[in-house]
C-alpha cells in the first residue's frame, strides 16, 4: 500500500511534507521497508534499523506538532540507483520575536529498487556558529 | 599517478592513514578528482568542490601534525557503484590526563568509476552528550 516514488525528489518532498503534518506514517513510507536504514537527527544517537527508525520520529513527532523546515539544495550526487542530496534545513515554527534559527545540514541518502526509491540515510550535522559568535562556555 | 583503490575498505584505509599521518596529498587522493565532492569535518562549513575540499584538510593539517582517529564500523551500504560507510571516528592524540575524547559520527561515501573507488562526501556529526552530563551552558 506505500507509495510509489519515481524519483528521489519525490520521495524527499513526500518526506518534508509527513514533517511538516507531523504524519508518522506518511513519513515512514519513504524510508525503506528494511533494516538497511541509518538516521542521525540533531543530537541525538544513530537510529539504526527499521525499528529504532521508527521510534526516533514518534518521538520526534510526539507533541503532537509537525516540524515545518525549508529546504534548500546544496548539492546533488546521483548514480542509477543511489542519490545524495545535501540540504539546509531551517525551522519555519519558531518562537515569535526569538532569534533567526540556524540552518542545519542534512544529507539524505535514497535508494531504488523495484518498488522505486526509498529513503536509507538521514543525517543532519550543525553548522558552525555564526562569525563573532562564540559558542556557550561553562562559567 | 593516483593510486587505484579496488575496494570502498582500500580507499578508506588510505583516508585514515593519510590523515594520521599528516600526509596532504596521499589524502586529496583518495578524494574523487572531480568537483562532484563535499565535505562537512565538524562544526566547519559545507566544503563543496576540489578547491574547498582541499583548503579544508590543508587547514585541518596546518599544524603539522597527523591525526589519528580509531575507526569503528557501524553500517555498511553497498551499491555496485556507491559504497556508504557509517563509522565512529575516536580522537587518539588527545592531553594525557584528560577526559576520555567522545567519538564522532562520520559518513562516508564511495563511488566507483573506471578509476577504482574514491571518496565523495565525508560528514562528521556530534554525538549525543553523554546520560547524566548536560552540554556547557553560559554562566
Amino acid at each position: 500500500m506505500n507509495p510509489t516514488f519515481t524519483t528521489p525528489q519525490d520521495a524527499e518532498d513526500a518526506y518534508y511534507d509527513a514533517l511538516e503534518e507531523g504524519d508518522l506514517p506518511g513519513l515512514l513510507a519513504v524510508w525503506d521497508d528494511s533494516d538497511d536504514i541509518s538516521c542521525l537527527l540533531p543530537m541525538q544517537a544513530l537510529a539504526q534499523g527499521r525499528a529504532a527508525v521508527t521510534e526516533a520520529f514518534a518521538q520526534l513527532l510526539g507533541h503532537g506538532r509537525g516540524i515545518e523546515l525549508s529546504v534548500t539544495h546544496l548539492h546533488w550526487i546521483e548514480t542509477h540507483d543511489v542519490a545524495i542530496h545535501l540540504v539546509e534545513e531551517t525551522a519555519q515554527n519558531t518562537v515569535p520575536g526569538g532569534p533567526p534559527p540556524l540552518p542545519v545540514y542534512a544529507t539524505n541518502i535514497y535508494r531504488k529498487d523495484s518498488r522505486g526509491w526509498h529513503l536509507i540515510v538521514h543525517q543532519n550535522t550543525p553548522p558552525p556558529p555564526p562569525p563573532g559568535l562564540t559558542p556557550p562556555r561553562g562559567g
